[in-house]
């Protein structure tokens, strides 16, 4: 691209280093900002930059939060026994959003992948252990994504507890195998948290 | 969507006034920012200010520039005899990078369009007539897309100025019709430049 402005080539670049976002959309977007007042690009500079300075992750959840505990841990209505597990805040907001579910969050903030160079040690694995070993946890539900590397990161989860007196349950697969969590309309998630199934019984398949 | 934390949801909802860019992009694009280092939001950020707030358009054909003039009229090897019409820097980025035309450039800002309220007052028309007026201008290439809009404000313009002793013509249709300039290949976009037709002919079918 030839550009006739040094401003303009540089925002373009930044934009563009943003996920699916090529050199086109991101002329495209930054384009459509200069036609707008400027304080909507300041709005905006000032949202991103407040936000990543200023984010915080929930100390005992490791969900982002605006203080030290997430405003679901803070809840004295929550029923702190029972824990979901989930990859990503996204499934977090996507599980609030079914009113189905009344306990606490374990946000790992991935899944174990040998090919992405994703460990155990890379996820919030160690603290989810503690919880279990030393609180009133009564029971523990998977809800990452079907795919290899969730259930790898189940399994993994599954044998570092397993000595520990807890039920361990699985939402149930009324989602689509492969399927991302974050997709999955809100009835069919609402439900396969409510007909969830011990773990256990559903690796025998 | 259920968002645990004011900061998130602000940056979201700021992300996601931009054109082409729903909620869950948004928050895509906003967690991978949270992913990578402090600086490359910054640099995002400082990028858009930087460019909304300093950015100039070229005192003489309304490209974007980082100067009073732009780098394509203030080039004395640039035949300032010859004017391309078009709408949009994006289509001077286009015909720029074909290489194939050496003249000077009109940014006029748009197309009129009725169903959008945009009328002649509201394109950079009445800069161009008086350059065509005063100066030594000697041909006038129409290069806006060819659509209703595109035909319209080639034969608004073509009203004001077929009393002056210049050329007029459009570039050439190997662009299929209704197709926007910027998605053209630099081959056809370069060749229809080159076979330019006069515009009284282009009318005439
Ligand atoms: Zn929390
Ligand atoms: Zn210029």
């Amino acid at each position: 691209m030839d550009f006739s402005s040094k401003l303009l080539e540089n925002a373009v670049n930044e934009m563009s280093r943003l996920p699916g976002i090529g050199k086109r959309t991101a002329l495209r977007l930054v384009l459509h900002l200069l036609k707008q007042p400027k304080e909507n690009t300041a709005y905006l500079s000032e949202a991103l930059l407040h936000l990543r300075n200023d984010m915080k992750n929930c100390e005992k959840c490791h969900n982002i939060s605006d203080t030290v505990l997430c405003a679901i841990c803070n809840n004295p209505k929550r029923n702190s026994e029972i824990i979901c597990v989930v990859e990503d805040i996204r499934d977090v907001m996507a599980i609030e959003s079914t009113s189905q579910f009344n306990g606490l969050y374990h946000v790992l903030g991935g899944k174990i992948s040998p090919i992405e160079g994703i460990g155990p040690q890379n996820l919030k694995i160690d603290s989810l252990i503690k919880k279990v070993a030393n609180e009133e946890v009564k029971e523990l539900i998977f809800a990452l994504s079907s795919t290899m590397e969730g259930d790898t990161t189940n399994f993994y989860i599954f044998k570092q507890i397993e000595k520990f007196n807890i039920k361990i349950s699985t939402i149930a697969r009324g989602i689509s195998v492969g399927d991302e969590l974050e997709y999955a309309d809100e009835i069919t998630l609402g439900r396969s948290i409510v007909h969830r199934i011990p773990f256990e019984q559903s690796i025998r398949g």
